[in-house]
């Protein structure tokens, strides 16, 4: 299909009817901003897709019954503290965010969605989040996106924004992510907003769609984390698009996102784009781009910008995917470094060059069937490490 | 059952009637050892465990081969190449390395077994190999286990041996191990030696119950290499002793090695025992442990001495093992960090004090059945990082 959609500038307040803000309620040490809020003018049709983990944390636990409703008006989010492992006193403070929100909009308490994420197992600071909801709420605007893609940064370097026009309509999007990042999505945040108009089942399936493309194809460190919430909100202001061009712009803004969660993930100095072509199913091709994604020795190889392709043929070969050594090709940037298994006649020389850039592609190709899988991952750097050791 | 074995100083070559040798064959540009042979003085019965790589090396191939006679005299091991990924020639080079040996000591080629460790994709020096084997079949002696134990290292950095006797019985064995270190095993060889006499299918049985229990319950990085073998030859000089004592010693000379190639895996600083308990059954447990120990981010905290207890709700809430997060608990040292899914009373700093050192237990029970684990694990640094970038 062509492509009808084209990169505007612009944030999650794109689409019309959609005002955000960003603030500092004083969650974070820091001061910086830890404290978002978009809302609709009009009750907007809700889709979303949540952590698969099973310790979760309040929030989710909210609002995946909040969801049911089918309608959402606002998106509540704060940064700096998860809310998980706190047990019934968690599960009241986000019900408190959600209805202090609400009591203000005039809305529903189940109209309302919250988020939090930052360290897990410490209690919300929840009178200070309750002072900045009432500040909040005086500050949304048209141009607030970028203010919320602020407040919901925890070791993000910088905020995370796309927006897309096709015809009439719009797609905005925020996202945050950093640590954890993993597929089956991570301690990420993503919060979109469309002004087509689409009943829910439509939307969850091409929301469905568009992450199992882009939040699920993409990996830092390989941990999933207890707060991952995607949130698409419809309100329909511009009425009915075409669905394929809507899937293609909401494809299109998921992987944006998504690949900006890579390149900025925690100390990472590359961005490796990873295909497997040729998998016994498409299955076998993600297990196996899964396992090269993840592999810790991998990832420091890249690092180094050491072209070490045994490691490669190493974590594929213990992957879930069917494999037969005889049959492996694998390609940097198109130039050939294993052919049948075995090193091809290329100079290491020159695949080294390739990977000391910090963004390439590598192509494995097991000629078993027609399964492909693109995955996206960063590289695993002694930076990352320090960071992750301290508190 | 009582124990009855107790540990003695010794090697591979402590039970009766096994001889061994290590020297420089010229691979390693370094000048270190190695080449190692094992011999048995009489044909042993065999027994071996090998890597699941679906990439395995050409000499894994090979072994495959000639443990089905059942009986073997010898094992020839090089370090510093591992002859996987190299094709047909590769396939070559190890039946010549075989034949080199069989050759010289009268025996049947399928009656050596080769074993090779070091850098995928590269050929052997076929050469000087075959002139090593030549000298290494004149320096073989009772004394030789450790000089075997130094030539099988490659980033190792000391020899791992370990000797037991029970009653008239011994058993002795040499490990290497450091990088791709993970359950069920790594580029990681063993090979055991007793004079216990035991059919094929007894020795092959014990050796699965003591590998399960030892070198499959270990990790260091989470990879899996395609070099990986587990080698138990038992001559039966000494006659055959009750099957409980030598499950036990065995089990024990295992688990010993398995513990040393953790606390030398490259460049760690922690070594660290997961104990997962009350899980619905073994295999949950397993999964649980298994998250815990091969998370990136649990294992930066206890390089760092964080007690990051939140990462290991995460672990084990994305494992495959079923969670109940208001039911678990969670101490280091028998402190509990943990109870019901939420911080306990425990100050974070006695928390901290424990996982500041370079050893201690983390118990995780889950109060949902009668299933348990146990893994050794190591820290990840960023001196691993720096190791493992370059070439």
């Amino acid at each position: 299909m062509k492509k009808q959609h084209s990169t505007i500038p612009g944030s999650v307040t794109v689409a019309r009817g959609f005002r955000a803000a960003g603030l500092s309620a004083g969650i974070k040490k820091t001061g910086k901003k830890d404290l978002a809020l978009i809302v609709s003018d009009v009750p907007a049709t809700v889709a979303a897709v949540f952590t698969k983990n099973q310790v979760k944390a309040a929030p989710v636990k909210l609002d995946m019954q909040h969801v049911k409703s089918g309608t959402a008006s606002a998106i509540i989010a704060n940064s700096g503290n998860a809310n998980a492992c706190t047990g019934k006193v968690g599960m009241i403070h986000a019900k408190a965010m959600a209805a202090a929100v609400a009591r203000r909009l005039g809305c529903r308490d189940e109209e309302v969605l919250v988020c939090s994420t930052g360290r897990i197992g410490v209690l919300l600071p929840i009178v200070k989040i309750e002072a900045g909801i009432k500040k909040i709420l005086k500050q949304i605007s048209r141009t607030g996106g970028h203010d919320a893609a602020l407040a919901i940064m925890t070791s993000d370097t910088k905020p995370k924004e796309v927006a897309v026009r096709f015809g009439k309509w719009h797609i905005g999007g925020i996202a945050k992510g950093a640590g954890m990042i993993h597929p089956n999505m991570a301690t990420m945040l993503a919060f979109i907003t469309t002004d087509a108009a689409f009943s829910r089942g439509v939307l969850q399936r091409a929301l469905r769609h568009a992450v199992n493309k882009s939040f699920n194809r993409v990996t830092v460190d390989g941990d999933m984390s207890t707060n991952d919430t995607v949130i698409c909100l419809a309100n329909g202001l511009a009425g009915k698009p075409p669905l394929p061009a809507f899937q293609a712009a909401l494809d299109h803004v998921c992987l944006e996102l998504a690949k900006m969660l890579v390149k900025d993930g925690e100390c990472v100095t590359k961005f490796v784009t990873v295909e497997v072509h040729g998998a016994r199913n498409d299955r076998d091709a993600e297990f196996a781009a899964r396992a090269v994604c993840n592999s810790a020795l991998v990832k420091c190889s890249w690092c180094g910008g050491d072209p070490n392709w045994g490691r490669l043929m190493d974590a594929i070969g213990y992957s879930r995917a069917k494999i037969v050594e005889e049959k492996v090709d694998i390609a940097y940037n198109g130039v050939s470094a294993v052919k049948s298994g075995q090193p091809s006649r290329t100079p290491v020389a020159k695949v080294r060059k390739i990977v000391k850039q910090p963004v390439f592609t590598i192509r494995i190709d097991l000629h078993l069937g027609h399964g492909s899988c693109t995955m996206h991952a960063s590289d695993l750097t002694e930076a990352y490490v320090t960071f992750n050791k301290g508190e």
